[in-house]
């Protein structure tokens, strides 16, 4: 089964656009869980059980893991291990090296860590993203544009009368030859959204991270991002989820926040 | 003591600008040393032994290490545990991330494998940069310009006169208040290396990837990427020195080849 059509027999099973971001600190945890032999395998494992009936997708970043050493990554084995398997998982790893490299980073996400999908960097160009692209069953979500502040340093410089960001798309679209590529967008303005949605293929998923459940940001993710069908924007939030509440009951609050984040977003989209 | 002063204290000592790739691959390594408890460790161990006075630098591209899962981050702590303290070691692993979670990164590549310095991706712009650039003692070589097929797809778009990799070493010539950044370059064209050596700090040094010990690209490199003292040039080379030899001789060959490389680029600094 193709990435798109796990990731779409997802978000219908779920009726879900939320993808949960586990991005687990040690330090954030709740105390109760600081003691035990895999404090941040127990943490997600109890937030997977409470939201896997909500969500679209999960979205480990890859730093969290690293960060813990050697143990850390069979950490995130663990917790991969627990996520059912009709639900997607994108390894949020944002790699980006050529040729032989970029094939041993998409061993280790695809093959040894069996990802769904990953995201991935684009500034050292096609022979970079050619070699995640052509596992053709995985998603490659293409860092378009983020909503950092450092986000203008380089990808809204303009060339050729386009921010650097649309070259990116342009050549995610040009790559796209298997259908299976998406982008990272961030929610910045609707201009920049629905310019992006207008020129990608309808059925091309946009990853969009870092959005609450209040604001205008989701109205304005949800209006501009998603197709004509109300589909193919995948919202992810992370910290408002996993750190809803940092006492006993936090898997509980975050079945509560992505419940809410869920039905925020689905009021947007049927009201379309 | 900080990365530039370490390993320019390298380069002295070893009258060497060459920097080896330590990037071992299983269906690479001499065939006496697969059935091994740990392969690549004995191979890394044994091609460090027969170099260490002969480079200025190591540098270990995290993706071999990944592609073989937790043992893989294992074997590479066993394989920098070997390195002897006096010379530096570049973390090649090109991440690019946002605040907590490059924070994160620069965590597990300076904390936890005490690299000495690291690469980085700039397409994030500024606060993706900082994170490890707040590691003042340590170096952070930002990618700027690559000799891929695919640099042409975003590096050398034009924006305000300049290409886009000018823009990122502008932006990193501004980031550089620790005196602590370097910049990863490829050897394409004098007339890139040269102008971008023209606005950079004499001291910052040119990782200069990708080239062998024959042809008319190290000279160039040598010529354009060095400053007046004929030094701030990396030069780094892997499966050139890595797999000079398939058989039992390959740590004699590899020191041979880099002998090699480090003779002819002191002929041509030399010449200057």
């Amino acid at each position: 089964m193709s990435f798109g059509t796990k990731l779409m027999s997802a978000v219908h099973r779920n009726d879900s656009l939320v993808c949960v971001g586990l991005d687990p600190e040690l330090r954030k945890l709740p105390q109760h869980l600081r003691g035990m032999p895999d404090p941040i395998a127990s943490f997600c494992r109890q937030i997977i059980d409470r939201t896997k009936d909500l969500v679209c997708a999960y979205k480990p970043n890859l730093a969290f893991y690293e960060s813990l050493g050697p143990a850390g990554i069979t950490s995130l084995e663990r917790i991969l291990a627990d996520i059912p398997s009709h639900i997607p998982v994108i390894l949020d790893a944002k790699r980006g090296d050529i040729g032989n490299t970029a094939a041993q980073y998409a061993r280790f996400l695809f093959e040894i860590l069996n990802g769904d999908a990953v995201t991935v960097n684009p500034y050292m160009g096609s022979d970079s993203l050619e070699p995640f692209l052509q596992f053709q069953d995985r998603g490659v979500f293409v860092v378009a544009l983020t909503s950092n502040s450092g986000a203008k340093d380089l990808q809204m410089l303009t060339s050729g009368g386009k921010p650097l960001y649309m070259h990116v798309v342009n050549l995610v679209n040009r790559l796209n030859t298997h259908g299976n590529a998406g982008l990272v967008v961030g929610a910045t303005q609707a201009s920049e959204l629905t310019a992006i949605r207008r020129i990608i293929p309808a059925e091309m998923p946009l990853l969009i991270p870092g959005i609450g459940a209040q604001g205008g940001d989701l109205r304005m993710a949800i209006e501009c991002g998603c197709n004509s069908l109300g589909e193919g924007a995948v919202v992810n939030s992370s910290r408002g989820i996993l750190y809803a509440s940092a006492g006993e009951d936090f898997a509980e609050k975050a079945a509560q926040a992505t419940l809410e984040l869920r039905d925020a977003i689905n009021n947007i989209r049927r009201k379309e």
